[in-house]
């Protein structure tokens, strides 16, 4: 077994990162109405009636039907941002924290699912908004480049273009959760397994 | 300059790939319908007025909405497929294949902008064209991971994980759509030049 980075088991970034996303009520109903019917085709009419509230408490709680969407991918990007947060103050090296870093993401990819699928209405957003998740999104992808450019300064990674590698590695952490089903064929901990071994190669690691 | 893999530029894959997936006035009005109210948003009495048909006259050509997102899907997919074909059909080394197929596989992506953000939209068609698209998708895949296998083969690749190394390449390609603008700082050709070094690594090429 792998130490944990911090702590207690309950501290530990990566068993957090296994976990699904916790949602309202609210929320857990407005992420059924965008997925079943698109955001554009989700009314908040039929977000109240399936979590049983009026129009008027739902409005209470979420300003208009882009709030909801918000909500989501915030409530999302947040733990995420969380979990990577923890990673990095757990101050290992910069391959344990890359490790860390990169099983964080393919556990929240792979237990986001529905979640997953609503990156695609980014452009639904208000600018401010819009503005607000790329931040943090930016920040994680901020928290892996670091781990990697430390990675080369020591001499552990080698690889020719670490911006570029590291939005590419991104880029397929993400497409884990359009494809990855928890009750199929692959194992949690052999998809991180097979995960660390790609991405470990695309960071040019000295021994891999 | 690299050799072109078919006999003439006009026949030349990463030339064609190159180019706007060419559209229809139809589908290109439902296009950018899907694009701006989402498919579930858009109606088809909205596409017909864009085009300046009337809507029987497009039910003359598309059957129905979902039939309109099929045939915009498909000819996307058709397009890559017959370029990955004439790629493959070259006759090039594995090493030389895989290169074409990334190189490829990337020019389409990034050219394909509000074409490739439909991939969301995969759950909406029926059962039957799902099928159809996956089938032509997965043909792609396999191209590119029998490049990989005879690469490693003989002795020019060296990767744990072929099938899921793969499946992380196209998840990667993939994403270049989301964020690379033709317009943006990065060329076509560095963009093609830097991944095909990301992907020449995730592949183990010997001399990388």
């Amino acid at each position: 077994m792998r130490r944990s980075t911090a702590g207690t088991p309950e501290d530990d970034p990566r068993a957090r990162a296994s976990r699904p996303v916790a949602l309202t009520p609210m929320l857990t109903a407005a992420l059924e109405a965008f997925y079943e019917n698109g955001y554009h085709g989700a009314t908040v009419r039929d977000i109240a009636s399936r979590v049983g509230v009026t129009v008027p408490a739902l409005y209470y709680h979420h300003e208009n039907k882009e709030a909801l969407l918000y909500a989501l991918l915030d409530t999302s990007i947040s733990r995420l941002d969380t979990v990577c947060h923890l990673v990095d103050i757990g101050g290992g090296s910069p391959v344990q924290r890359f490790n860390d870093l990169v099983e964080c993401l393919v556990r929240h990819m792979a237990v986001s699912g529905k979640l997953a699928y609503l990156d695609g209405e980014l452009r639904s957003l208000t600018p401010e908004h819009r503005r607000g998740y790329i931040a943090k999104r930016s920040a994680i992808e901020a928290r892996l480049l670091r781990a990697v450019e430390e990675g080369v300064a020591e001499g552990s990674f080698d690889l020719a273009y670490p911006r570029d590698t590291v939005r590419a590695m991104l880029g397929t952490i993400q497409a884990v959760a359009t494809w990855y089903r928890p009750d199929g064929e692959l194992s949690l901990d052999d998809l991180v397994k097979r995960y660390l071994s790609i991405l470990s190669r695309m960071a040019g690691l000295r021994s891999a």
